[in-house]
């Protein structure tokens, strides 16, 4: 088995490098019914990390923020995150580092304070979020006039979360009137993201983000 | 083992009746990585459910909002709750209907409308969402001023979710300073939602709900 490489993908949880399809977590954690989660992505591109330290850093920084305690290290993440996708045999991954509330400690309570933290992780094929043929033509992106970007006093979007009701919305909105992606703008009209993508303009010489 | 009943809670899931613990999803599933999903809890008191064709009804709505759908009708779903509550054995249960965007049916795709939608249930002994004792002499609700629910027109609230970031926010806020839980006012400083309650008031002799 050992010399079986997973072409779906690979994931660690609870201590195992185990195939994609036995990645799974109850239906009773706080990271699924409460969305109370963080993660951060990174690519591996022919075979190795792409700026997998500035990674770590930001997923560790998420942790902290959203007062998430686990057991590992940045550096024992970065063991698994290496072991897994090599186990995988994939050369070229969208590789998932996930930090989730888990269940109660102390069974009905509600207190977030009082929930077994636990770190998993996943590595699958490389996903274009921008197919290839459709970024080489140009897409269309869909700006929403009726579905704005969950404010920064509700959810705050430094910390990278899984809450993506208002992206649904509008790619349902995009994708119902043919166009590839969606973007939102803020309460006050501003753009802000699409799902899974930053927005950067190019004004005369000058390159602008929102 | 028939005869044995599961006191910590059952499931159903993929077309089979487990114990709780066994009861897991993908973490792919856009469930989890989107908090694509929408939900009802029904309470099941003394053997018996309590206004189950609402919840029913109601969670039928949020399907059809959130365009998801599954291959149970409202009748199915009847029957899987009852067996599935009487395979536990609880007599006094908090009961929970979920309805998940699921996987890609074509890998790599970004688009909603091409996932497989999925439904599962599950429950646990029944949940005070605030404690009996606290209850008894009165809960202390924290109201945020610092943290706004999530608006409208973002996430509509209508369609039960799992989109907890707000109240999340307000719990560690209220936990912190000692109260028992939490309440948010929306943008406008109106009182909305806690998590897991509506609130009321009485003025006078009316009653009064924002």
């Amino acid at each position: 088995m050992e010399n079986t490489t997973w072409g779906d993908g690979a994931a660690w949880m609870n201590g195992k490098i185990v195939p994609i399809s036995d990645a799974k977590i109850s239906v009773l954690d706080w990271g699924l019914t409460h969305s109370d989660i963080t993660y951060d992505v990174v690519q591996v591109w022919d075979g190795g990390f792409f700026r997998l330290d500035l990674h770590l850093e930001r997923f560790m920084q998420s942790l902290l923020s959203s007062r998430l305690s686990v057991e590992q290290t940045s550096d024992d993440m970065r063991l698994i995150l290496h072991r897994m996708v090599a186990r995988s045999g994939l050369k070229r991954a969208y590789v998932a580092m996930v930090a989730s509330r888990g269940v109660p400690l102390i069974p009905g309570t509600r207190d977030p304070r009082q929930c077994g933290n636990h770190f998993f992780a996943w590595c699958v094929p490389f996903v274009w979020v921008i197919p290839q043929d459709v970024a080489a033509r140009g897409a269309h992106l869909h700006v929403s006039e009726t579905v704005k970007r969950i404010p920064t006093d509700s959810v705050d979007p430094t910390i990278k979360n899984y809450m993506w009701g208002d992206f649904t919305r509008a790619l349902f909105e995009a994708k119902d009137a043919g166009f590839d992606t969606a973007a939102l703008l803020d309460q006050d009209g501003f753009l802000t993201e699409g799902p899974g993508f930053n927005i950067f303009a190019i004004f005369g010489n000058r390159l602008v983000t929102p």
